[in-house]
């Protein structure tokens, strides 16, 4: 499959939308995300929700390779036209699609980052957005290498009770906890421009943290919202990242485990699910290339508690992509 | 029935409180709320608690059919003789019942909302106040109608995720949705006076903002309560309200649904249960003439959370009505 | 029925089965019934799987309008290619699709049977066969109705805790435990063919079983089983149908709560799940003209059980229906 | 309390049944055992619920204290007009009545256990018969020696996944699993007609077994069912236990966890829903004298599978009380 | 670590048992299976229970990785003492050991079937019984390899929905669907002397049986019991057998999922929890050299009903190990 | 206290640490309390992890006994090694070993005292701390008793939603509501140096508080939080203990129950997890001689959520302890 050929869709003249809730209750038909037409059902797009069922890069609970079909079925309970907040109508102001999952080998995890940078890669390009739901975070790096190809290195702003920066995990380079390291080895991170938001809990070493900042990376620690604010993180990532491209990585467990039950490495003392959206509001909606939301175990979860704040938080992703001025469409 | 003969009770003479957890453990006995009296074992009432048990006009999730047994159920974990924070023992100071449940038809909207206006009306009056367990939320409509009979149009505190002042839905005038559109148009709500807090998600349209906006209501965002503070959004309602009479509704989504799995259509993002408290604590007792507590699907609880923050809320409402000072009982 | 003169896919030629669980990990991809085709995807189908997400007909506990989602969902856990008990590969012998949901109105009983009808009879012909995942039992009505006007009345095999033919409930005509009254009042059902399995619990009157034989039916009681056996259950039914059309309805309660939590009407004392496969397939599959699949209650299931339990009850009902000859598709 | 002086309801002249499922759905109203009157508002009864809500004795998972409100909430489930395997309308012809609870002190065994025969005293006589629901197994000892008082020795009949004829656990001598050897010692028993049904599981000694046998008791293990079938169950029960008045004790974990989940002691193993309902019926009702429910424990239940099961119980026990001929009434 | 040189323990003189629920407890303590003591302390043993967490094998729902903590932890409801069907006081005849997890690496499938050989192979001997408790079904193969090294081939009694005789999934060739063809392949097994019980569902093929017969398998299809009766699957199994030492394996989805729940791919139609006990009780004890009870995935499971099938099923193989008469012990 | 004079484990020579989340994962091996050694595999220790597994206290919903080992199974999810918050490496200061649990009597609320009295006594000293899993808060009084019985009276700094300091409950005067009651009477207490935190919810009676400050207790109410901020919270705290010896007892309900909703007596509008983690990191660590965590009642709990919540504040405390200079260790 090859993108670069596809024609643009000028404005939103001959925009597909979701399925409407009033023609097809929302528990029934469809069931891409929040209803959207499938990626082979329109002829280009804008931006492109893509699952990435792989948890082979679990250290704990695993589970994730069920986040793609729970957070597209938790999505059905969102009414997506209008997004009053950001005050745009996303769906109707850019071509989203769902352009399936990868199929990822569960047994072996080169095979699936390959495949997942081989999708990604087909559906990613200047003009084409993407936004991944995991799936474990390992199936953040190959989302990163795909993006680096067209956009050159990004500022990641990473939000996440971990660092995910350590070095090898029983041997095993490529895990859930080691893909930002990678990303730094790699070349795939603009130096000093990226963050991680929301980390806390014990480490396996207080070098874990020396270490981390070599990357290049800066923290905001949970515990500094209640000093920060939510204005006043918003304004450190937005330092941080200044005008470059930005790939913005969900972790779910950012949240804390009364807001997110439903993942795989929960840590106590997160973030509520209000103070994450709105700090997600205040990021600059033009520069994010691509994002993932990753960690959601759905075997653990209850009342779909995690995979509907996941869903949630990928609309608000497409949303405030699509707010990003007249020119927003491809 | 008619409650129009009934004798005051005088003072707090001749009061029967609930069930004393000293003599019955309190999770055996009586499954009235807080185990108190049932209607019919007194001669007369300040406060009646109803049960609507309703949800045939529900979209999305059903089961609040099932609220009224579960939030009675999840109330004996109450110790309801004082309430410290509006330092207040209502159960002293008023009488109280448990007027069981209104046998709502579940195979039609219109039948049912007609026999829980009969109910209503029968219980209410301009000294009896009535609070109503749903069911989902087009319960409020007929307990709107048949407050707006006793007291003339009334000011609406709504608490909920959502406007629920849609059109149809679906081609039906009444559902959980569309219900507050509705007392609009019948002239149950004083113009101008009404609020809604907590909504959240996104809508089917920004003309919905709009056209709310036209029926005279102002909302407070979810996301502003971190601007606001609990004051702030205090001072607002009761800035909004002014001396009005108030009708009560609290839809148990607008908790976030950390806090409240146990509901029809969860928006991510909502309130916690503290600041849910402390806001309906700042409320003026001695205008609420009827309240609502709604939306709690069972189904989707766990560990009884939402049906507990459900009783809660119920008692707090009944000790913020008997906080009104000397003549509050009948 | 017969499939002889079923003419235009010749052999297996040109059939598209499901995807395959080797290509993409049975966690993934397609979300329609074991991954089959979409109906829009084949030019002609010999069977079609369609969604009648409705429960507004439901008594007790409401949420089957979640069934359809729920079992597609759990088909994904069946390796479909091959059925050793019945030795058929349907997929390969039949083109089978997924028809995707009926948008059932979910605040009218009359608009959601007519929507049902109406998709049922799109579907439905001589040749074209239909097996409809509920949605509470009220949908049997609008499928039998259908039904009938192609092949006129039919024998209906019922497997159901409960009679269903009582006459109203609540005044209503029409619910999940009133739909083979009316069948039988319409003319649905060729006279002293029918028969329920697996009926127990309790009833309102005694006088349930008189009328309930006055109109036709059999009765194979669950306690009766033990004595019976799986072939003597067989055999009473094989009996019972004769040659005549068959229009196979199961409820998932006909289950014992321990095989099937998931239902809304649950009752103690049910078949097991080996016992009720292995009696289904007992049935003669080419007098299968249509079927359903209902009850499944999602809100009330754990692990899938009772999604997987209906998820394998319709792939075996399709095997059922593939298992007549060499000619069998279209 | 004293029901001495209660007058005999005649026949079924101004028996009081239970609250209809055709007037109030069975979902909402009275939260009595299968919402029969309370014991307070009919004026004599021939079978008299009890509830017995006390865990104190349990060695294992407590929360047996909630099982008789949750075995009143699942009972809702239960359409209890007409029993068509027995042939009775229990209702009809016999006054039964939901009794309350025993208000049992949590932390002493001792206390509780006479607050339980005080209760049963006042309610038992040789016209007024018993059905209690537990709690855990500890509370048969009072209704023993309450019953014993009235009728001298019984037989026991005892479904059960143990024994329960240890002598002392941690010191204590009155615990759920020693209450038939106190029984036993107090000469409550009838010598040699007793009898243990669907036993299972290991034991902390093979003396246990001896012991059990020189009390007088004879043992039917889970694993002989299959031997003898449910006739010769109940006929080597029958055989047993004689003309004697038989005193039924019901441990819901005599099922196999998959029927009943929500107990305290569960065994793999033992019987199904299905075996136990027609092993009960076949026992002689007009011998029963008293029977127990026991060891639900609500918090390890799912989806009321446990709770309906031992709703199901009573109801059945009840149903073989009324179907004892036709001076059954007192 | 070797236990080549470990002395008798001569008799049950010096045998160590479980810690006694009548000094600890049962839900306290030791967190041994059955609190057993562990291998480090004692100075030899006859049956090592060990723990092999590891779930990369895993084709559907992972999890099992969870599977000996859960398990363990549901062994403290045994009360171990003294097996009443099997007549034998297990840990009073043989010492019994938990010998601990093997520490699998989560992330290479290879090195983790290296390290589970390398444990078991220390812990293996001519008089050193072994118990696996999974993980996923891969876990068989390193065990398989380490049995044939101390004992040659074995037949392999193999309980399970599912022949786990496929080729390679997803290009692996060791996954939990593959081992047992890998086993035939390795000359692990005799030929013509194994056996699958329980098996059932759809498959990716009707070829996979005939492969399946051509390694040397017989099957008995879970279908068959009500046919065979318990009785005649043990004759079968016994035929099948001879004399050859016996590998049991027991896949705890040979189970209905009403029964275990608790599992990575359940089947509709299983064996019932007193089928599968009274089938293994039937087995030669002094033929079983080591088994394994696996893919217990406790996320999916309720009120450990599934974890505790597969103690009780660990524990009853204890049983049959140790009732072999006088010279059990080693 | 201060651990300067405190002998022979000189600096971190020879301190065994937990097991390795590198070598073993830390879903497997060792049970232990974040898989630190067992009290009798090292020679000495500072501080002592002690399961208190006794629930005989609750006055409504059991299950506290099973809260040992879950929040040992939780805290499998600690990677225990560095806290960044408290900049300390616990296991490298200080030897901590898991002591295992009290053989806690089930059915006697006296003898459970004692046990855990006496257990307490063997591990604590002036340099061995002492941090207790419940259980209920029963387990507190024998605790202090045994506290006080080295350092004299405490104080003791409370979280909690109750105040614990009723009279009696049913006549028991040792229940988990009225413990610090108790201690007060005893003089286990300093007179005006203790405090309540987070306490909410309705009382049995206004009188309560009142009592409640004549025994010397101050109160930081729930929804004071919201005005004193973490800060104003630590600083009153700190302000009321002065420099007093410091028992700081956890009940794990001061959480709102959408943070702990496995809890016997759960009361809406709670702290939220990080308000409470970031309150006690701003205890002085130096002071506190002992701890307990209690009220973890598993049954209760969802994906381990409030077990977790009470693994972190067991390895906070540790933390706290750990971080008193340089010579913490004894």
């Amino acid at each position: 499959m090859t993108n670069n050929d596809l024609g643009h869709a000028s404005g939103n003249v001959g925009i597909v939308g979701p399925v409407s809730g009033t023609e097809m209750p929302r528990f029934a038909g469809s069931s891409t995300f929040t209803r959207l037409p499938r990626h082979d059902e329109v002829s280009d797009y804008s931006i492109a929700v893509l699952g990435a069922p792989f948890d082979g890069g679990t250290s704990f609970r695993p589970g994730a390779r069920f986040g793609p079909s729970a957070v597209r079925q938790a999505s059905r309970n969102l009414r997506p036209a209008y997004h009053p907040d950001l005050d745009v109508a996303p769906y109707q102001r850019l071509q989203v699609v769902d352009a399936g999952d990868v199929p990822c080998n569960p047994f072996s995890i080169d095979e699936a980052l390959e495949q997942i940078d081989r999708y990604a890669t087909d559906l990613l390009s200047q003009r084409h957005r993407l936004i991944t739901i995991g799936g474990d975070h390992t199936v953040a790096l190959p989302l990163l290498r795909s993006v680096a190809r067209v956009h050159g290195p990004v500022a990641l702003v990473h939000f996440d009770a971990h660092l995910d920066t350590w070095d090898t995990y029983f041997g095993a380079p490529r895990t859930h906890g080691t893909i930002f390291r990678r990303a730094f080895e790699e070349g795939l991170l603009i130096e000093d421009h990226s963050i991680h938001v929301g980390t806390r809990g014990p480490l396996y070493s207080g070098q874990d943290l020396v270490e981390d900042a070599s990357f290049g990376f800066q923290v905001i620690r949970a515990g500094e919202l209640d000093r920060l604010g939510i204005e006043g993180v918003v304004h450190r990532i937005r330092t941080r990242v200044g005008d470059a491209p930005i790939y913005l990585s969900v972790d779910i467990d950012v949240l804390d485990p009364a807001f997110a039950p439903g993942t795989g490495t929960p840590e106590m003392g997160g973030l509520s699910s209000r103070e994450l959206l709105h700090i997600l509001r205040g990021l600059p909606g033009d520069s994010l290339v691509a994002s993932d939301v990753v960690e959601v175990s759905p075997a653990y979860d209850h009342a779909e508690v995690t995979s509907l704040a996941a869903a949630t938080i990928v609309y608000d992703v497409i949303a405030l992509m699509a707010g990003a001025g007249p020119n927003a469409n491809p």
